[in-house]
């Protein structure tokens, strides 16, 4: 449960949904504690977890400022729920139009591409599929998002201000390095990738930068 | 484009991300006209079709409050958007604790289970494998959305009163049982579907009332 002081978050250095919170928590300055949950050593399988998270998924986030503090699930929920509760940069914009915009672009992501490229999928795919699987959708996924880009990026994934788009954007496209896809077939999202790395928020919330990331990845 | 009267949902009958759309529509007593795009004739794939919704998904709304009328896509952004602009009946509710509860409800269903069982990925794994695959996604998010209205439900899936969650609680269930997923061994999201099933504005966004629905299987 959380300190008496701050908020927690349950998080896996390489999971793209914590790293997402992790960039809501820096970008709006929270002060918060973390608990890491080894997917790889499924950590969150354990008993002891499922009465956090009863289906074993990370990241869970139980606020300091709840008289019930039964963790918050989902990364795109507790995102929403740190900006109604903590406006100071806000990610979402005001207008209903440009925030249903917004969304759009998260959603492209985090429904279109991530849950089909997630670790249980490609576990039921099998190791021997599992290139040919995340290449085929990552870049049918990437293709889509970049077309919203053409409509909707400035500086950042929409206009120039930060908003909840990239924190689903800089994950998403450290996955797809990762994998193997090829990423400068998306120069929109590749540009607005390079220039939200340099941004401190961005680099204290990487997961080189995580305390459960291994020493001989630790930048 | 829209009429000059009336927003434009750009709908298939048995499309559950249109249903969720419609579901909404329906609750809050917005009248609106609806074009059919086929998905089986691959109408969401035309040229056309690629000016409105760039990668060929549905649905799209356009609305005829707004002066740019590009249309809003993702079924989760749209619903946010409805529920924003069109206050009666919210599908939210105030506190920003209960409305993350709601929407972890919401992407439990929208990147738990839809994405991964959607018809382009049911496409790439081919029809010899579709069963197995559909049965273990299902039976998998289903049980995880199970454990998640232990907590959260009364007479809906949050409380006694409608929110987000029922609206794609509602297609994916029907999902289920077109797919051959046992449902009865979800008795909570049983119980629930029953009681919205007999609610008129869920009659009136059933797939089988729709004008696009084949005349042999209108209700």
């Amino acid at each position: 449960m959380a300190s008496d002081s701050r908020p927690l978050l349950y998080s896996f250095y390489r999971s793209s949904c914590s790293w997402r919170v992790r960039l809501a928590l820096s970008i709006k300055g929270i002060a918060y504690d973390t608990k890491s949950i080894n997917l790889l050593t499924e950590e969150n399988k354990t008993k002891e977890y499922k009465q956090i998270q009863p289906f074993g998924a990370i990241p869970a986030f139980v606020d300091d400022i709840n008289e019930d503090n039964t963790p918050l699930i989902e990364s795109a929920a507790i995102i929403e729920y740190l900006d109604e509760t903590r406006p100071e940069n806000p990610l979402l914009p005001k207008d209903p139009r440009e925030r249903a915009i917004v969304r759009s672009l998260v959603y492209a992501i985090a429904m279109g591409i991530q849950p089909i490229c997630s670790i249980r999928v490609l576990k039921f795919i099998g190791k021997d599929n599992e290139e040919e699987w995340t290449k085929h959708f990552m870049s049918e996924g990437f293709a889509a998002f970049e077309k919203l880009l053409q409509r909707t990026a400035g500086k950042y994934a929409f206009g120039d201000t930060i908003t909840m788009a990239d924190l689903f954007l800089v994950p998403q496209f450290f996955n797809g390095l990762r994998f193997g896809v090829d990423m400068t077939a998306y120069p929109i999202m590749s540009r607005i990738n390079s220039t939200l790395e340099q941004l401190e928020a961005f680099k204290a919330a990487h997961p080189t930068r995580q305390p459960d990331c291994p020493p001989e990845l630790r930048q």
